[in-house]
């Protein structure tokens, strides 16, 4: 059951192709909360991306595409270290089993989580992360604030298509008052 | 957040552009393990469906496709109405977590699953089934097993691409000794 | 694995015995979220009772003691019917594995979850109702609310201990917007 | 919702105490799976305490009691602590969720889970071990195990009152075959 040892070269789509492909199918996603623990494992910070996006500022978790060939946890690792650093130390959950599965759809409201540009289906988990997380490519920064922070309205409102749900659904489901 | 009201009728593909897509994205799935429950919740039977694949029968769980803009939920029923005809009565559970996903490789041992049609990965949840259940289309027969029954080896070697697995690790959720 | 055929008369504990271990032993419980499901399984109601206490009216979810020698899926069934009536039908889940573990202290603060009696560790679990529900013994009512409303913040205000936290979480791990 | 910071003072029973209330109470327990993961979350090896008891020797998982105004996760910590020494750095899961819930009963068979001492209800996870692990106490050895040695029949006859059927039920929860 080790996981997949050669280049995931099938995984390559051209632009092109993915468009067509996510007009007609769902596209297989994961999203990551990513959280500090104490040493008894309990939530002491969660950490949120900061993105500039169409001229506004926004926060985000970590989430990204599964790709042909590639292993789920395979999948939350490249995502996690393409926005937090090589240096993050990510501990992915040794089961399988999301906390939560988020349906994005491209029309709003069918249920909380919409993407405009696909209808993706998300396997939802929550990764400590023990090292130097520092933000990557087009984020401006990483944000680490405590579940009490985190459930702030404002922080609800500056996230997009239902990432602020998400996180919520994520620190229920860390047993916290929300 | 009810379900979408309208033809799902984007998610038509023709057999053309889903061998394509097969052939380069991870394919969305739901595996369904019907049971029969007592008052209690208790799972007193597991369903297993036979079919003749190739000059061969074997056994096998309700399993398919999450179509373009269908619901995860939808997606269950559609399968279980699909396998075990309309009179099935499924419980599809409340929440959205699945107790597992498995992971269909198209080359075998990378993981216990495996489909040499694609890579498909899929949502795994326990249906209680509370109607009159009758198979339906290519199947032959619709067996229910006591949980017992269903650990036998000889069902295991019965069962393909890892659905054997996958019904002992429904049957280890449900907190039966396997 | 069958349920214990016997009577649990090992349970009963006299009101003195009981305080006594109440001061020295965390109290197993379980905690019900009742709800009314859809065909496609989707909540459409949570089932809240509403008790008069010290003169204020609150609301609760079913909630009690696990005895000697009974099963927790026994338990669940013995405390839904006591609040909900003999005709509710509850479809308690097929899985041991509760949504979460809500620990009440005496002290509160330590945890979202308080108990003046006691500290208690209790299961929680989602139970749709199929049946006519009917408020027994000092409950004066039950009341249905869909998702939406039950999550109005006059609700939360009107449950102690906790119990609206919990309704949250619930309603976080079915998918909705908390 | 940080963890009580006074001493469990109250936790401490007399022996005839316990004693009672063990023939009168479900007693709350926690059962850990210790696990050595790889830098991708993957299992690969499973400890397992050897002990001497009435001239066998079996193997066992981390299991205890939870004390009086204790968290649950602090019991997990020091119990496996106690059996694995304290240089192991458990990386105790941040959720309360169990991934099962075992019942022992003292009458064997009414579950898969037996304990001739009393009825205990306990919460079981998997706990990653980070650091260096060494029997403690009563302990002989400690063992770690690849999944697959984990899951061999004779591994399962050396453990006693279900501690092998909840070892194979969290290999189950973890993905593997079982």
């Amino acid at each position: 059951m080790s996981s997949l040892e050669v280049e995931p070269s099938g995984a390559w789509l051209s632009r092109e192709d993915l468009d067509a492909a996510r007009e007609r199918l769902p596209i297989l996603y994961v999203d990551a909360v990513p959280v500090r623990v104490d040493d008894k494992g309990s939530v002491t910070a969660v950490g949120l991306l900061l993105r500039a996006s169409d001229g506004e500022v926004r926060r985000e978790l970590v989430s990204g595409r599964v790709l042909y060939h590639e292993r789920v946890r395979d999948a939350l690792l490249r995502h996690i270290e393409k926005d937090l650093g090589p240096m993050a130390l990510p501990q992915v959950p040794p089961s399988p089993q999301p906390f939560t599965v988020a349906e994005y759809f491209p029309i709003p409201g069918v249920t909380p989580f919409h993407d405009p540009r696909q209808h993706a289906v998300s396997l939802a988990f929550v990764v400590p992360v023990a090292g130097d997380a520092h933000p990557q490519q087009d984020a401006l920064d990483l944000t680490w604030l405590t579940p009490r922070e985190a459930l702030a309205p404002s922080v609800l409102d500056e996230m997009d298509g239902g990432h602020g749900v998400l996180l919520r659904q994520a620190l229920a489901h860390l047993g916290h008052p929300v």
